[in-house]
């Protein structure tokens, strides 16, 4: 009966994704899946094991090696989104194209910040994306040193002409992350005229990490920079033995016009429902600082993987499985909300989505957002990648790049592993192949593939709420 | 008996050690040792749980704060040695002074390196102690990576005229710091201009690291510097492309005359044997990068807080403790040869030579080097840590401001903890109070204080070889 459903989907040229799976189905489900036992297994020796083992490293080392970081507005980064259409095109994928998004072109220029007292100490920085830069004889100015908002509201009057200093401890990224983001405007709110945040991150070598901000209408635009732990805490306990504490910050941060950028695409167009689409992304764009190998290479490059290995093997999914690397993701996801408005109206054919942006390492499974049916269905796919044992099926699949779609029902998914270890470089100088291991790479790109291809191919598309 | 023996050597003016620890005479040491079960519990309780706790950590912070780095020939040394002379002095110490000691002093000025080929990026870099500089236009030359000495040797035609990147994998410190030390003199030889050395750390955040380097007289100085693991990697991998590489490389380093400067003497003298010594110590001076919090701050303080906590539980031990507070440890342990010549006449008085200088986070255990009946001894002496369940005596016991003694046959200890983190921070920008803990501090100095009262008032110096 599945093969009659989905002839009626197919003439009728819409999709239909099921929500009354009785349990009598969920078993036919179960074989279904179960069924692509040898498939899974073949993905997986040619991706761990076989010729294709350390390809996608190999490929990735090649391209950031070839051309670094890849900012938002930069050359670098449409040098490497050509080198990608390329590349895709040379690998013989289907449909390789190039959608055109305009992004923000912001640029750091050259930034310092120097402690004068207590005592003369040169500081590391990284100006925060979208961040005014200062005069270029810089800011000079006292320091207050808060540990939160909340001190900072209490101290509210002490901020006037000061450079706000935030030594927020780390709880995780999601919520300290907003340090960064708001900083700057809660500080300009009181009268400061600058923000220092303590890097957004569990571990330090006295590394700073950078990331966007934002401003806010209607309140003062200052210069804001993070600076690395170290400093935050070094400041934070000379405030407390009561020590006056002044810096000099130069920053040559500035914003250009928006530049022309593109989504790069890339197909194994489906054999028996073309129109409907699994989706499998990273984002191509990065920081300025390291390589912007683990944020994003590694997620933009174990997707492309996912499509050259069912290639390799002579694959054809019933769905079309679409590769995207997403431009403009570091500066709020621009790339992927032009795509989101230019192909929401075929939302419908939309099986899942699936972006990698949380690392590349060992996975410890798969975080998956949607119905509990599918989820019950996902959970049987993933019992495919026993061989590699990682079957595991977590909450919150999720991405910056894809999130447009699972707020709208579209079930999504995303790689789980180590986080202390992502953000540990995450946006630092430390984004580099250095962190990346091939033989991470190629289990990442193992489960990718099966689950991308197995999704694709089954005969139903995944339940919606 | 044991009373008798000492007697005579007190009498005598001449300590002697017992070589022939015979079976009944070991059950008796055992028994001492055990005896001083409730001082060492008191000594635990006072620096773990009681009123001096976290004491170390924050005299450690009062000054790292107010100086910062204690470069060998800085100003900042200097300024270290006196604020320690009246610290110790107004801790109530005994004899505290000063030894003056001759040190070098180089200073790295402003360095730079960029990569011109195949791509523009900024590297990472400190410059090597001892190093010279370039000329004020820099060096820009093609880069020779290699992996090893070995690889130098086989590719040296290619080597002239280059600068020598080499991006050795870590095994071990004390194997991979050759590439520090020796990197720019075998570079030199086959005439590179340049030698740049992948940071000696098992784990980076795109830090470098510095420390000492040897020039070889009969082999051209060239300006030596570390780089990061990521970069050389990098390099590694973009040279095995094909890719010819270019750096400019720019260091204002310079050695000036030797300055003046002084190890830091305070003691407990002892009650019955004056003239025997048990020393404690770790270093004041520092790398120029960092605060030189953990190397070795750490060590220096829980030195000073091991006599403190003694004293301030109204203990004297039968020998003297003797704290010394080493300079110019990182230019080549130049402060303690300076003390070793000036005290080995008393060589036969010392019991033991302890020194921290591997990182004050929770201990393992106490490493130790001397006789088989000496280890036994410091065997049960480690018992009485049995309260914080630290008990363990490994080999190896050393420190380079105490192997003179130990080389010469006095049973040396030191601190063994986490070297993984420990050779992450050290000599990088990373050595600061972040990385150190109270807590840990805490255990460390009970460790130490327990250890050095013990065997200072044991009846017998510990036995020799
Ligand atoms: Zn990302
Ligand atoms: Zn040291």
């Amino acid at each position: 009966f599945v093969v009659v459903v989905h002839l009626f989907c197919l003439s009728s040229g819409k999709a239909i994704y099921r929500n009354d799976v009785s349990q009598s189905a969920f078993q036919e489900i179960k074989e279904e899946i179960a069924s692509y036992g040898d498939v899974a297994k073949a993905i997986i020796n040619h991706a761990v094991y076989g010729k294709a083992q350390n390809r996608s490293y190999e490929r990735l080392a090649l391209l950031v090696y070839a051309v670094g970081p890849r900012l938002s507005g930069s050359k670098n980064l449409e040098k490497a989104i050509q080198i990608m259409y390329q590349n895709l095109r040379e690998d013989g994928l289907e449909n390789v194209h190039l959608e055109p998004v305009k992004i923000p072109h912001w640029e750091r220029g050259e930034e310092s910040a120097v402690m004068l007292e207590p005592r003369i100490q040169k500081m590391a920085i990284l100006g925060l994306g979208s961040s005014i830069g200062t005069p270029p004889e810089g800011i000079t100015a006292e320091v207050l040193v808060v540990t939160s908002f909340d001190e900072l509201q209490r101290r509210a009057p002490e901020a006037r002409g000061k450079i706000v200093v935030y030594n927020q401890p780390y709880v995780n990224y999601s919520s300290t992350v907003l340090y960064r983001v708001r900083g700057a405007v809660e500080a300009a709110r009181l009268g400061a005229v600058a923000s220092l945040i303590r890097s957004v991150t569990p571990f330090s070598i006295y590394s700073p990490h950078t990331g966007i901000q934002e401003y806010q209408d209607g309140v003062p635009k200052i210069p804001t920079a993070c600076i690395t732990v170290e400093d935050a805490e070094m400041m934070s306990g000379m405030a407390s033995y009561g020590a006056r504490i002044i810096i000099q910050l130069k920053m040559g941060a500035k914003s250009y016009p928006d530049a022309d950028s593109f989504n790069t695409v890339a197909e194994i167009i489906g054999s028996k429902y073309p129109e409907q689409v699994v989706l499998v992304s990273g984002h191509l764009d990065s920081w300025d600082v390291g390589q912007g190998a683990m944020d994003d290479g590694g997620g933009a490059f174990i997707s492309w993987e996912a499509l050259s290995l069912i290639k390799d093997l002579g694959l054809r999914p019933k769905r079309t499985l679409r590769l995207v690397l997403w431009t403009g993701e570091e500066q709020g996801g621009v790339g992927a909300f032009q795509y989101y408005q230019l192909h929401k109206a075929n939302i419908s054919n939309y099986s899942l989505v699936m972006e990698s942006d949380s690392g590349t390492f060992l996975p410890s499974g798969l975080q998956f957002t949607g119905s509990d049916k599918a989820r019950a269905i996902m959970e049987e796919v993933m019992r495919l990648l026993q061989p590699i044992n990682i079957t595991q099926v977590f909450r919150n699949g999720e991405g910056t790049d894809i999130n447009y779609w699972i707020q709208d029902g579209v079930p999504g998914a995303s790689l789980l592993d180590d986080l202390y270890k992502y953000f540990s470089f995450h946006h630092s100088h430390g984004d580099t192949m250095t962190v990346m291991d091939p033989k991470e790479m190629n289990v990442a790109a193992a489960l990718w593939a099966v689950v991308s291809y197995v999704v694709a191919d089954m005969e139903e598309m995944l339940p919606r709420s």
